[in-house]
């Protein structure tokens, strides 16, 4: 197949990576000059352009990884670019905001498909990108009502050949609540510990690897969460108050020196992480 | 020097085993006798008893490797045991409590010196015991008003000697205030995050690493946790509304799609996070 891949940012440039053993063509497409230069040299992609989109207009697939809002912009402004029959997915880690935003493109002559790889680094660009970085980690398709089974089908299995572990199927709605928790959430958490009151000059001698984990994520984007979390705003601020809530129980068991509540937290938690590694 | 450890596990056994190469001949004693008999086998201790304590009364130093309250009762139980002049030390997460509950021993003819090594596994037991665990980790010392510097020194350089990469010292309730933040809300957080009513049986299938690292120290040990937070609770539900501030102010920022804030507290959640590995 011949596969577009539009922003070589640290997804993107992994898409990229982790397609081309397959024999895939793969066109890059990115404004940034440097990052084309850079992904032809690597031989990360077989053709790139930092000016002409056109580019793409010959591909099977063309995976659009930007930010949300800037996905929505380059897929309407470039609709009339796709190859007829093609297949144009995102990256997006908010689906309801966005596939709202592309309905009236559900019928165009390529086929939208809207899906989200759960994987990410801390660090940005292409020199990010890194073979085996989707390795048995979960990816999901929000199908909408026009979709074709062939469509998904083939969006699947180069989720596979990436190296995804797992591959779900959901609604869009379904999909930014459990995302909310798992992935928005914690890193609301991960600032809000870092930037907690009792943080001072002296905590780096206090610390832990429990610590270090916690906050490993509180070095954040700040243009892509930002976005994202307004984004899911209203789902995500009742999952913010729903975990409040759940930490409420163990500061109430602990003010109660509550030894058997607080044990038994501990015993659900222990429980629960456990079934997730099953 | 002729070192006594009570207690081997995951710390017990991982001073002995990163004490030995430095010539101590190492004692150990712990009531299960399988713990002692694969600690002889696997050369981890030079002696070792499940059955009588006297052998720690030739010791120079005794780490008393347990949970705090049975620290507590060992050193008061067996304080007549103890060699002359020799320093005996603990290992607990907390140290106001287990400070006072020893207070009438501080004048004793063998030297209390109170001491947090901070690390740790999600294992138990002996054969959780590591070389190499404490590898630049955090060491913090407590002292006491009657402690003399040979006996801070001493325990200083056999940290230096497990490999501890930074020792602090500061008072007991400095201690609890700041592993209150950095250890004990961690641990909180974790176990609320796993136990919050967002989980589900679909969990699993959209997790990405974020969750996975913070829900890490969810598998948590119940008896020891449940004794730190109770014995750490004052502190302890301060720094847990400190956090839920914190988190509050994320929350307010997306219920009002406040992008400056949001990108703002990012901002400093970030460059606070690089500081901790400068």
């Amino acid at each position: 197949m011949k596969i577009g891949i539009v922003g070589l940012g640290v997804i993107g440039g992994s898409y990229a990576l982790n397609l081309k053993p397959y024999g895939h063509e793969i066109v890059g497409y990115d404004t940034n000059p440097d990052t084309i230069k850079y992904a032809r040299e690597q031989n990360i992609i077989d053709h790139g352009d930092h000016e002409q989109p056109d580019i793409l207009g010959t591909c099977d697939v063309v995976f659009v990884c930007l930010y949300p809002q800037d996905t929505v912009q380059f897929i309407k402004r470039h609709a009339s670019l796709f190859k007829s029959n093609s297949i144009v997915c995102d990256v997006s880690g908010v689906k309801e905001d966005v596939m709202l935003s592309l309905d009236n493109l559900y019928v165009e002559y390529f086929e939208l498909v809207f899906a989200h790889p759960i994987a990410g680094r801390e660090v940005r660009g292409i020199k990010g990108a890194k073979k085996g970085l989707f390795n048995n980690m979960n990816f999901i398709i929000t199908p909408h009502k026009k979709n074709t089974p062939g469509a998904l089908k083939t969006i699947e299995d180069l989720a596979l050949e990436m190296g995804f572990g797992h591959i779900s199927f959901m609604s869009d709605a379904e999909h930014d609540q459990a995302i909310g928790y798992t992935s928005q959430l914690t890193h609301a958490i991960a600032m809000a510990l870092m930037n907690a009151s009792d943080y001072n000059d002296q905590t780096k001698f206090t610390i832990g690897d429990s610590y270090r984990d916690l906050t490993r994520i509180a070095r954040i984007n700040e243009d892509l969460w930002s976005e994202l979390f307004i984004k899911n705003a209203y789902k995500l601020t009742h999952i913010i108050d729903h975990f409040i809530d759940s930490l409420n129980q163990v500061k109430t068991a602990i003010k109660e020196k509550d030894e058997d509540t607080l044990k038994s937290l501990m015993i659900e938690s222990t429980k629960r992480r456990n079934a997730l590694d099953e």
